[in-house]
């Protein structure tokens, strides 16, 4: 790859945003030539507009660039999308009309029908449906999953190919940084948690059905489509003091019985459809699981595999369901920017970019 | 009642401890005469030998009393037990030989058979097996769930009377003064949660079907039992950042069709076994729904009641089981000191304490 | 005090207007009859307007009120603001023109020259300004220091008075709640602290001069006026993941030498102008020197006296200046609402409400 | 350097010591072949003898190795010393006289006049005590000191050389970790600072001033020593819930008019002694002033220069003293186990290895 791609990030100031900003600013495929932001930052340097909250330095081209509007601008073939929902819906459809393929972070197009949402290992092959070129032009929009989707779902992927999965129950508990900034009130997690996020647990109980769902070729010119896999799943979403990393507490019915060596064998053994792609951003392992009684934690675990590995704990039966186990992923790496960046890197590979 | 019954504290420094003396020493019926601790406290003041963490004044009566060994003590006829469980097996017995009615915290002897493992308003006619008198003279042990295990219960107990109950899955989000004083190190719970209560979900699995469980009296003469309650619980327990409050998120499956009003209902109108008796811990209602979307919160609803009121939120149907819902309970008071004290309040009022 | 003395608040749904609702509900002089709000929450019942985040349940009176804007409004005497400085320089002026006075704890006034700035302990007389009669009619503003400088200057008064005090070092480590509701964001203070706090600095060093300075009369008919106190004093202001109460680490040269144990005496013997006035949010002492080596601390002393007791400990030598202490006072009690009524009392008392 | 140096490492399973390992496991002048002990924990293996807390993976080489107990082992020219004070005192002489060269972090000998006290980068010069071969053979202990005296005499130290300082004022506002592990308990850094670390305030009084000394060489033949520098310090040592990073508040007083423009100048400016020595673990800069006003920030700024670089911020003039401004510095990398190796990278630069 001689010459890199040049890149647009709309919502390049948020939490999201900076996350792509500090991930994409050395990246061995992209280069952002555009840091887009609402009008009210638009002119100014980025430096200025973002407030950067990250440890890791602001890259210094980004700090000089000028933030520009949300107009779509022909000069990249691919934008990163960290808008929030109300003004991407009407963003991200322009760019894609313009002929620009849109990968985004945002909830907006997820469900729609149309519209692949991805996990590169789990379900890669559902970017067959940007040939269903409902976009006038080139472009088209893809869109990662939610942040608790995406732990939740690399964890039962093995085991759904496995054995099946019947029922699944999620309690999460979910980092500050997923609200992203200024988010929640330093009052609401000072001594507390909160029982509630809004719009989540309904995100959590509808989006791993479509991503774990199975991609079906349309008849001769027909679209394709996604037939979602059938399974309940119970989430409830707690907020509380962490900075990055969500935890959940997981229990499930499998569609046969297994033993435990073999779940966490079919979780070691995980490498999904991004094997062999040489992926940037891809881990070495999608999934690690840890034998230690008390791990995963997110002070220690979450920035497994630069933040993409999703870590894995304490298998053991479930009197209620048949197994049990805790979850953890980087909610603002794999589970936003870095998923969102790997996503890309997955449609360039596939050749969805023109 | 004209004069007070002298009362011993034993463990009276630990984190338990102090809240005990915070509660008992203006405690209309009870007056701690003796402030019991190890070999290394006793001999000192209260004052010195308790580093003292409560935000509540300590009582100036029992800073200045010196502190005792744990060996049995006639003075008293009741003495409430909040060692460690190390110490507590052989100190408790002790107590209970000598002919003194052992109201204990401590886990050692709850899952005894001839032990009454009691929530007052939930299964107060267990204290029936103190009748047992497996004890010589007229001592006994009556023992307090674990703290998770009070705030599951009272939430459990109206609907299991109502409608039945079948499975439940609970994951805890329980505070750190749960695990005394020192506890928990301040690394591990800032920017964290811990995945694992070393015991914890055993003792949540399994006390809950003795305290649910039917008291059958014995053949003429035979002491009577408890027939436990058959029912799987799973659960799964963090250590999070709070101070004082343990939540939890529950499902679980009745055992016949529910409407949510019905559910409310039950818990709002709950009164148990309490009901009538005046007892000076108990709280006006021992259960109390919010209907607010983000309720119950520790650091807002640990204290409804005086902290002995489990709050509850958040009903709502579970895709897998039938409903889910949120509760939340004060560890130290209603999970622990206030618990013990309302249960020997109940011993009183019962006759139990010759 | 046959009937209660009808009284607004305004800016009721944040967070001081939220503690203002707490304390003022079951006053035993004062009755809330107005709680006013800005446009928006206007028309609103309070129980939806506010979005409660006290312990202290919301009064279910003052749950049921409906939300009035900010235009004065005849029917009270005496008006509390907690308004946003923004909107508080118009608001305040228009109800003091309408003849009403106000008691505001927004920073606006506190620096003109005609108004008084006033902690009633330390400068009771000060209200004497209030004759100066500059607004029209019967109105006038008196103000309550900022949350910082209350501490501060309870803990310096007593040894002002008696040894004089020539500078003064203070560093604030800053509740959360300092800020309002949502204030700032948790992202910010969970395992961080920041080394500032906007204006904050600029107040400590300036607010102490005026209320530790002189009243003198005005000559025949001419208004009184202040002399400010004249002494250095450099401030710097962290913010800290803690709920309530202000810590603050002082250093400070007397006039003359001291002993320590006059220094303590000084401060344990302080009661200050309000002595005798049986106001009944006057705690029963001002200032209380704890002697353990590690007080005070927020979570264990922002409460004594009610939350209106200022906690002071450490007295030691300094190598720089000569004595250092650190101070503990509860920024929203006595730092906000519980001394913005207390100032009412006292103007209630001296009689500035006609 | 073809081959490296073999060493030791005492107290290797503790906050310090694990830190000392991650740093040292890919070092590329030192190998660390002992990792010592208490009997504890001596003859297992590091995996388990450790509680390996750190987000940094355990390196697998020291996983393996079977810890050792702490009696001097001549395999090893140099060891490094993260044992308790208590054991630190008997150990770290008996390495010394058996001829091997103690690079310490502990307290124990830092204030010994034989003993050299050693930023690298403010008073390498003062390893020529090491000259004084007190200990037999070629032995020696070399002392890192306190952590938070670290980051304050290096702030101090471009100061001292070019303004001269008459007197410091210095609030700490200190991080869990530097009470190493488990340290601080969670209850009491939950809605919490506490304003009290035994020892602290006397060790940041002294310490400076035997660094900022002037090292005497001995006339003939008799050893050399430190004239320490006169200026008073005073210390205020709080205990926040911060992980890492250890926040200072400063002011003090110059020999001589600055401008603020000049005093950041020395900042920036600064290299030290180490300056030109290639150190592995010298930062590219030991200071870095940051404009932003609200900066720096324990989160956003303690990993810069890889934890090396001792971060300052918000100059300003100090109304009492002349100047006043903030200091972070990273505890456990800067304040002890980077600190350390940077320390013994300088013995072995400056030839004290033999």
């Amino acid at each position: 790859m001689i010459s890199k791609i040049p890149v647009a990030i709309l919502g390049s100031t948020g939490a999201v945003g900076q996350r792509l900003v500090s991930l994409l600013f050395d990246h061995p495929w992209f280069e952002p030539v555009l840091l887009c932001a609402s009008e009210r930052s638009a002119g100014r340097s980025y430096a200025e507009a973002a407030d950067w909250f990250l440890p890791e330095t602001l890259p210094a081209k980004a700090a000089a660039m000028t933030v520009a509007g949300c107009t779509p601008d022909l000069r990249v073939p691919l934008v990163f999308s960290a808008l929030d929902a109300d003004a991407a819906a009407k963003a991200e459809a322009e760019w894609a009309r313009a002929g620009i393929l849109v990968v985004s972070n945002t909830r907006c197009y997820r469900m729609d029908a149309t519209v692949p949402l991805v996990i590169p290992e789990v379900n890669g092959d559902h970017l067959a449906l940007l040939r269903n070129r409902v976009w006038p032009g080139r472009g088209g929009i893809v869109t990662n999953p939610n942040c608790s989707t995406i732990g939740l779902v690399l964890a039962l992927k093995p085991l759904f190919d496995a054995f099946g999965i019947q029922a699944v129950q999620a309690v999460t508990m979910q980092a500050a940084s997923g609200a992203g900034y200024p988010g929640v009130p330093a009052i609401d997690l000072i001594d507390n948690i909160v029982p509630y996020i809004g719009g989540e647990e309904d995100k959590l109980e509808t989006e791993p059905l479509k991503i774990l769902g199975r991609y079906q070729a349309g008849a001769s010119g027909e679209p394709g489509s996604i037939q979602p896999a059938s399974l309940p799943i119970s989430a409830s979403c707690y907020r509380v003091p962490v900075l990055d990393g969500h935890s959940l507490a997981v229990s499930l019915r499998l569609g046969r019985k297994a033993k435990p060596e073999d779940i966490i064998a079919a979780w070691q053994e995980f490498r999904g459809q991004t094997a062999g792609l040489d992926l940037p951003s891809a881990p070495q392992r999608p999934l690690l699981y840890l034998s230690a009684p008390n791990r995963p934690q997110p002070r220690l675990d979450r920035l497994t595999g630069g933040g993409m590995t999703v870590c894995i704990g304490r298998l053991r039966p479930c009197p209620v369901l048949d197994w049990k186990f805790a979850v953890l992923s980087h909610n603002t790496i794999r589970g936003a920017a870095g998923g969102t960046i790997l996503l890309a890197e997955l449609c360039v590979r596939q050749g969805y970019l023109k």
